[in-house]
């Protein structure tokens, strides 16, 4: 994979051009996106920049990512050709950044439940996860440093675990999402894939324009272990991630046990669909109304099924949110992080589900920053990851305490 | 002025048909658009739908709002001619309710300060306010029985109040904001114009499907006078509107006291700007970018002043709004709503500035329910109007306490 981190400090000290950056991620992009499909359109002749911590790096954008120099198709026949005037907030401050966009990444339709033809760089036999599934397999094989995605349930860090590869979908509001397809406004949230921890942690600094989120490793955190019950049982490839990692840490110094959350934070677990599909409702109103027989079929089922959903559901699951949320923040009081699982085992054989989001929708719920680090490598060469959540606000903890895991990680 | 519920009375016991209503909104619009200029755009052969509790009513449109059939401008040369793909949320849901879109109403630049040509219907020497500013002519020029607008500081309830019509800026959140230009994720807010408070609890209660809206008038309710010190003395008109509000409400039966607002609420006010410009700078970070020379100047001018602003002053300013939004909610332990200024005084002369949003802007940064309803009529016409406020969530008490006041104004 490409390092952000080592692109820059590279390209900083005069090792190598930004020009030459940006060429080596055309040429991994020229080598491997006939096997892979990561891409919907790449840019047409992408140029470094000559300024910004980010020059030199090459980043995919989700095609659900509004882009002004590029269609933004949404992953549907219904926005086929589509040309938005203005560049999301999001590309508009890479950009500032100094960052060069290689392309649009493939998406499920609407970032919802219908597959892509992206394939797993790790094992073609295999789905990349989703909805950011291009984004997750163009950092997988190499093709470039930094990727965007988004995620409704869990669409970053799904993916990024099936992948192996580093995610962060930070706290909700930290990165702005004007000029990205709504799919729940309350859920929807931006995440960045990249090669490693500390990758993550330059791209969003540079994003957001915040110091704090490089503040480097985390000296023996207090890790509470979450089995997320009310989710069911995971796989055996993703109990052994959690329990490596867990043991992974505790040996490099970090004070780990395990946590049951209050009964509430398992009832919002259960409202997140409710609270998803209501505004889903919404915003795919138009689509849904107007390019009903268009729609994706696994994503128009859903809203079939859902379409008598009432607004007093919705406040019910609004409160339950929000007493969960004040729980969870109760919990924090005593541990850094949780640790638990990125997926419930590794990516599922062929490419006709994305997986299993059960273990990721309770935190974009939550709205708290989440980390997916690779944790071990399963059957077929398939990578299961775990995931770094701390408290609402608390990016730089969870970057910090998600980098420990990794470097422990690496000493196993 | 066009009352939506005496339309849907009629249309429904067969006294109009649907067509004929839409046709005297036509006819009214005809009459009427060359001196008032509330509309950016008409819907070229506007049609009653047969059926759903809005047919036969004609709806502006805020031209912020995207529309599949008609051009979006946003109020700015940048978008001259934006045809969007989709209908936003909002417009969706009108138009499944049954409604007819008469046409895009003028709109300050991005729904900031930069004013249209749009003049008072109450007096053409005078600005309507802004940034909703055809929407709430046209619905005091009685051309249309509903109108949508927009606020992040105080784009809906100024220009209610110096058009003298009926406003209201529901709770956060309750209407979808998907498909709407964006200044502040956190601030901006749909609303509604009408005739009459009846007439806003029909057409919010048709678009959200929430029949609890219809609940009428209250009775007795427990009214806290606020005069927001923290922004300032009021003009004459301004405080004339409000004590006779009062007096009012208190000869109909209604429990009024002067009350203080919690320290920490008057802290909200003063960083409601910093939230607010530094969420523009990144909603708008396109345009600030590429069309710089091209964006409205007074917005210009605004956003240059406040391009260093720095995350963590954001953080803030999100910190004292969650402390103010906890004690606000204490205040309605003790009172059913609160009742203040809607604007300074009456509308200012000229159309060079839509007026000042310093008694609005805490309640759009609260995220509560507020009501504009026409209090007075002072020197050379000018409607001046007050604001009911309920608490958050409570937008059905939001309106039956504003019928309390309208009910008890009109018999003064």
């Amino acid at each position: 994979m490409l390092s952000l981190a080592e692109f820059q400090r590279r390209i900083e000290s005069g090792e190598v051009s930004a020009d030459a950056a940006i060429a080596q991620s055309v040429e991994a992009i020229d080598a491997q996106e006939a096997t892979i499909g990561a891409f919907v359109r790449r840019a047409k002749s992408p140029r470094a920049q000559t300024a910004g911590p980010l020059r030199g790096i090459a980043v995919g954008i989700k095609d659900i990512i509004d882009t002004a120099d590029m269609p933004t198709e949404m992953g549907s026949a219904i926005y086929q050709g589509w040309q938005p005037r203005a560049d999301a907030a999001v590309v508009t401050a890479l950009k500032a950044a100094g960052a060069t966009i290689a392309g649009k990444t493939t998406t499920t339709g609407f970032a919802s439940m219908d597959p892509t033809a992206t394939r797993n760089p790790r094992n073609p036999g295999h789905t990349p996860g989703g909805s950011s599934s291009g984004s997750a397999a163009a950092v997988a094989a190499g093709m470039i440093p930094l990727a965007l995605g988004t995620q409704t349930g869990g669409s970053v860090i799904r993916p990024a675990s099936f992948c192996g590869v580093a995610a962060i979908k930070p706290s909700f509001g930290l990165l702005p999402m004007v000029g990205i397809k709504c799919y729940s406004w309350t859920l929807d949230t931006l995440g960045l894939f990249a090669a490693g921890v500390n990758d993550l942690a330059h791209g969003l600094s540079a994003i957001t324009g915040r110091a704090e989120l490089l503040s480097g490793n985390a000296t023996a955190p207090r890790i509470g272990i979450v089995m997320q019950d009310f989710a069911g049982a995971p796989e055996s490839a993703g109990e052994e991630a959690l329990r490596t990692a867990s043991r992974a840490a505790e040996r490099a110094g970090a004070q780990v046990r395990a946590l049951a959350l209050p009964e509430i934070v398992g009832e919002a677990w259960r409202a997140h669909p409710t609270l998803q599909e209501f505004e889903a409702h919404r915003a795919l109103a138009w689509e849904f109304r107007v390019h009903h027989d268009a729609m994706p079929p696994l994503l128009r089922a859903k809203l079939d099924e859902t379409k008598d959903l009432q607004p007093a559901a919705w406040d019910e699951a609004r409160r339950t949110t929000n007493r969960a949320r004040k729980a969870l923040a109760a919990v924090f009081d005593d541990v850094d992080v949780l640790l638990t699982f990125s997926a419930p085992g590794a990516a599922p054989k062929g490419l006709s589900s994305t997986g299993d989001p059960r273990f990721n929708r309770l935190w974009t719920l939550m709205g708290v920053p989440c980390v997916n680090v690779p944790a071990i490598v399963a059957n077929g060469g398939l990578p299961v990851g775990v995931q770094v959540i701390a408290r609402f606000g608390n990016d730089a903890g969870a970057l910090a305490a998600a980098r420990f895991v990794e470097e422990a990680l690496k000493r196993t």
